[in-house]
This record gives C-alpha cells, structure tokens and sequence, in this order.
C-alpha cells in the first residue's frame, strides 16, 4: 500500500527529532507539511524554510512545505488547516530543557500543555483524527523497577517539563475516553542522540548544550574544553548515571511504523509506546565509545549530581517490536560515529553552512 | 489593620461559589472587582450586573465592579489588569461539572488549566503576586486513610476535572518555586452546599443539578418529582456515599481569612489548606437533615453507582484552623434550612426574580 496520498502535519519538523523523522516520512513516501516557530531552529538564508529542511529536501530529492507557525497561536493553526489537509498529525512542537523549565514553569506548561490542546481543538474541528505524540521516559518519573514498561505507573515527574509530557498523555487518554473515533499514539523516548548517517542533519543545541551526546561532541572538536560529568556516586557500576541511547534514525522510524500502524491497521484509541534499545550505557561507557569512534581525547571533570536526575533508566522495548514491528538497530557505536560526523562536517551546527 | 485599599479581583465571581465569597470579602471591608464570562450565571434584566451580583451589592450596601470577560482570553484579560489595580486574585472561574469533563475533556483542560495559565501570565506582567486558588479534595483521588490530610499524596484523579484541579496545583507550586515573590495559597474544598442566610443568594444549577443538595433541594419544592440516590452498597453504614459537607459562608469565610493571611503575613510561597467540617454525612443522612430542616418528605430511589464516585471523604480541617484561624461553624441543620430557605424564596433560581 503507496503512502504518497497520505498528507501528515508535522509539528516542530525543524528541530531535531522533528528534521529526523520528516527526512524517514518522505523517505516512506508521505507527504509532509511542516509547522515550526523556529524558536529552537535555525533559519539559514533560504527566506522561506530553515536550513535544516533544505538539506532534508536535498537529501531525499523532495519537497516539504514549511509553515512559521506557533501551536499556541490558534489563529495561525487554522490557517494551516483551512490551507492543507491532513490524515495524520505528528506533535513535536514543545519547549525541552529540563532545567529551562524549572525557571520558566508557566511557559513550559503553555507551549507543551495548551499548545497540544490547541492543536487537538483545531484537528478535531477539521476532522483529522490520527495523532502521533512526542512523549518522554521521563513520565515515569522514578523508576519503581526496570526496565519500564509502559504499563507502569505514570507521573511524580521531577520537573516541569517531565510533568507537561505527563499531562499531555492524560489529556490523550481521556480524550480517546470521550471520543472514540480518535487515533492517539504516544511514544516515550528514551534518550535519543546521534545524526543522519549523511553527516548533514543532526542535534543542533542553541547554547551550552544540556545533553550528554551533543555536549561529547562539542568537545571533541575543541569548542568546549571540558566535559562536565554530574555525579559518580549513583547506584551503578561506574557510579555514573545510566541511561538508554537511541539513535535518532531509529526513533524517526520508530514514528514511521506507528503512523503505519494507524493507517492499516484502522486503530483508534489509546496507545503509549516506549522507544529505546533495552540497553543501558553509563556516562563513562558513552565517553569511551564516542573516544573510540572519534579517536579524540574527551577530557571530563565529575561535578555533583544535577538535581532531579535519576540514577538508572531504559526501557523495555518489546511491545513496540510486536505491535509496530520496530526495533532499534544500531548501536552506541553507530550513534557515537555518526554523531562525530555530524560535528565533524558542521563544527557551528547549520551555522556553518 | 483595614482592607479598604485592599483590591481583590474575583474571577468566577458570578458563581455559587464566587458570589458568596464575593459578599464576605465586601462585608470585610475589601474592595472587589468580579470578572466572569456568565457561561454559567444568569444575566438578569440588568445590562451589566448578573443578578446575583446585585443582589450581594443590595444585602452589603456596597458597589461590586463587574467585567464580563473570560480567563481564556488573554487580551480581556490584560485589559481588566490596565484599568483596575489588584493586590490579590481569588480564582473560581473554571468548568466543574463532573460527569461533563469526562465528555469534553479538551473543554475542561482549556478553561482550568489553560485559563489558569493565562491568569498567572497577566498577574505576572502587572507585578500581582498573591493568589488564592479554588481547588477540591478530588485532588486526593482515591482516599489512602482518612480523614484527608493536605500532606497526602495527591493525583490519580478519577476524572478530568479533578485532574485540571491537580494540575493546576502542580503548576502552581512550580511557579513558587521557580519565583520566590509568589504568594499563592490552593484551597481545597469539600462538598460546598448551603445559601446565604438571608435566602437572596445560593446555588443556581442549570438545568440537572450534578450535586446532592440542590437535587433534594429541588424535589423539596415539588421541581422535580424524585432524588436518585447512587448506590447504597458501599462499604459505609448505611450504603450510601459519605462526604464532608461545609456551609457555602463557611467556605466564603475561609477565602477571606486566606487573603488576610496574605496579606498580614507577607507570606510567600505555597501552601494547602482542606476547607472541610472534618465530618461527614451520609446521603441517606443529609436526607433526613433536610427533611427535618424543610418539613417536607423527599422521596428517594437507589438507583445504581456513579462511575468515578469515592465511598468517603472527608477532611482533617486543623490545618486551617491552626494557621489562618479559620473554622466552620455551621452544622447540617444550618445547612439544609439555609437551602431550603433560597430554595423556596426562588423556586427557579435568579430566574424567580
């Protein structure tokens, strides 16, 4: 069955997850419009697109539309929907620093919690029904056991931004509750790094980067001298904090599968998925594999614990493999690799274009 | 110390809730200024005052200022903060219909958590720092032991209107803590019944009422011909679903000593308080109360449980009595010959005027 009739609305397509999985939808053969503020994206010289969505155009020999659109302007989105019309929606447009969203709380929960509503408000008044959800691990808050299983229970977040995710999903479910025509997927994403394995797309943070990987990589090209690592007193083998990594190939086709899944299979209702590979890697064991798949030298310095981080966290990922027949296939080596690539070819993100 | 140059502004101040605590805050000497979008209020003849509203100016022979705006709209909103200066903000406005939120949850996050966001955006941009939030012990969700406690684990609502309640307090304490100047204190109320003494203002459901007492209240005048009772299997001793019902002045009496307590105390931060009896009656008891307040007999059919309703609830009210100073002083009898008093004097409601 062709996907090429299939029109997908992708929000906040131009940041990094979002660039990912616009290049895997074209790549399938969906047709893809893209909204994004550019709040966290840079736009480049083209007038009209942001650089990143150009070389996703270049590299899959297609168009996107690209809209400058908030979510939380209700105005705005009408706009897009009275103009395209869509089957499917895939929701990344939210705010994403966990310390960012301790100091401003009111606009973490207006950008990600009544953004999304906003959203949901003008598919439901266009009829479009099939909704894809960029949700997080960290709904989970602190492990009660592992690896998690979407079963488990949900909230007791250690931050704001963990609770919108948290919300969000709680709104998702009681709307699939009220209404049972809707189509709602949430995936919880593990800890997603890495880049295209072209070396033209990838993680470009605004600042001082608040992730491992990203931060790894600015290092090993000598933009930054030292990489701080936030505690090694956890209850892990190293004593550094544990998390599972995810390529973010494998995490765009991991959305690839479930809007498929909406489509073929005709499912409504709720259904929350976790993303990861099932492994976990300590902060230690990412900065001898990114040493190893760079050859260069990651100088660190172990600072105290950064507060809400917990100490272990990856998934379990079966129920995506038999449900939507997804599984990550590469590896912390890939990641690491293609990552190095990545900063390699773009030493200033799409700056240096 | 005098409240006279102490201007409140009262969102939701043409409801049951609103419009009582509106009549203490004026007998208090506060000046007041009520917005309310009158979604669920009756206008009246007047053009602009709702009728409850003039009633609560003849009972306190003092003006109310009123706004007809609604806290989903920012613009209204920013405009009601450039002509009026506030010191505090009591917040009722909000969608409370139970069994309606579980229909149109999207509704229901829009209007509490959304216009709440709104609310504290605006309160910020004008420097008004010092809150009073309408919350409810629905925010307990499934009771642990009882009597409630504020320190109680909260969440797990059975409802999407419980869940707005709960995360707006979320969101509230992450504000206080992201900002040390805020002075919000969430009140969370048990079961509000009751009228004014003076019979001129009370609860005015439209349409089926979803609470007990206005239901009894409205067989009593022969309005509706018989009182459907949830459920007499639970593990209570009689059968029937026990809460802790409070006088509506009680209630408005704690929204006072609330702000008095801002207000003296320069306190900033967050705080809960319970704003209970700490006793609870049966349905079957409240029955018997008002038939005994009332003189009238209320016929009753069990019929079967309400999904999401809780067998017991009830609140430990020490807290509040313990720092604000606040306690209730009106038993059952009070209740139900107050009700039965507004109830009589206006048959239809506002509408009887």
């Amino acid at each position: 069955m062709t996907n090429k009739s299939w029109n997908v609305l992708v929000t906040g397509g131009a940041g990094y997850i979002g660039s990912h999985t616009v290049l895997e939808l074209l790549e399938a053969d969906f047709e893809v419009v893209v909204i994004d503020n550019l709040s966290n994206a840079y736009k480049g010289n083209d007038d009209i697109k942001p650089e990143c969505l150009l070389r996703v155009e270049k590299l899959t020999n297609r168009k996107i539309i690209f809209v400058q659109c908030d979510v939380t302007n209700l105005d705005e989105l009408q706009k897009v929907f009275e103009k395209y019309k869509f089957h499917s929606v895939i929701h990344f447009a939210a705010l994403k620093a966990v310390g960012e969203s301790c100091e401003k709380p009111l606009e973490y929960y207006k950008t990600n919690v009544c953004g999304t509503l906003n959203l949901l408000k003008v598919m439901r008044e266009f009829n479009v029904k099939c909704f894809i959800y960029s949700s997080s691990a960290t709904v989970y808050g602190i492990p009660e056991k592992l690896p998690l299983v979407e079963d488990m229970k949900t909230g007791d977040c250690t931050n704001p931004y963990g609770k919108t995710k948290y919300m969000v999903e709680e709104i998702l479910k009681d709307l699939c509750i009220s209404d049972k025509t809707w189509s709602v997927i949430s995936l919880r994403y593990f800890n997603p790094v890495g880049a295209h394995s072209s070396g033209l797309i990838g993680e470009d943070p605004n600042g001082i980067p608040n992730n491992l990987m990203p931060y790894i990589a600015q290092v090993s090209v000598g933009k930054r001298e030292i990489l701080y690592v936030y505690g090694n007193d956890y209850d892990t083998p190293d004593g550094t904090g544990i998390r599972d990594y995810i390529h973010i190939t494998d995490l765009a086709m991991g959305h690839v599968k479930a809007m498929i899944y909406q489509k073929i299979r005709n499912f409504t209702g709720f259904k929350v998925f976790n993303l990861g590979t099932g492994k976990g890697y300590s902060v230690l064991e990412v900065i001898q594999a990114f040493e190893k798949a760079s050859g260069q030298n990651i100088p660190y310095k172990i600072i105290e614990r950064r507060p809400g981080d917990i100490s272990v966290s990856y998934a379990d990922a079966s129920l995506a493999n038999k449900e939507l027949g997804w599984q990550a296939t590469k590896n912390i080596d890939n990641m690491c690799l293609d990552t190095w690539r990545w900063q390699q070819n773009n030493p200033n993100g799409y700056k240096s274009s």
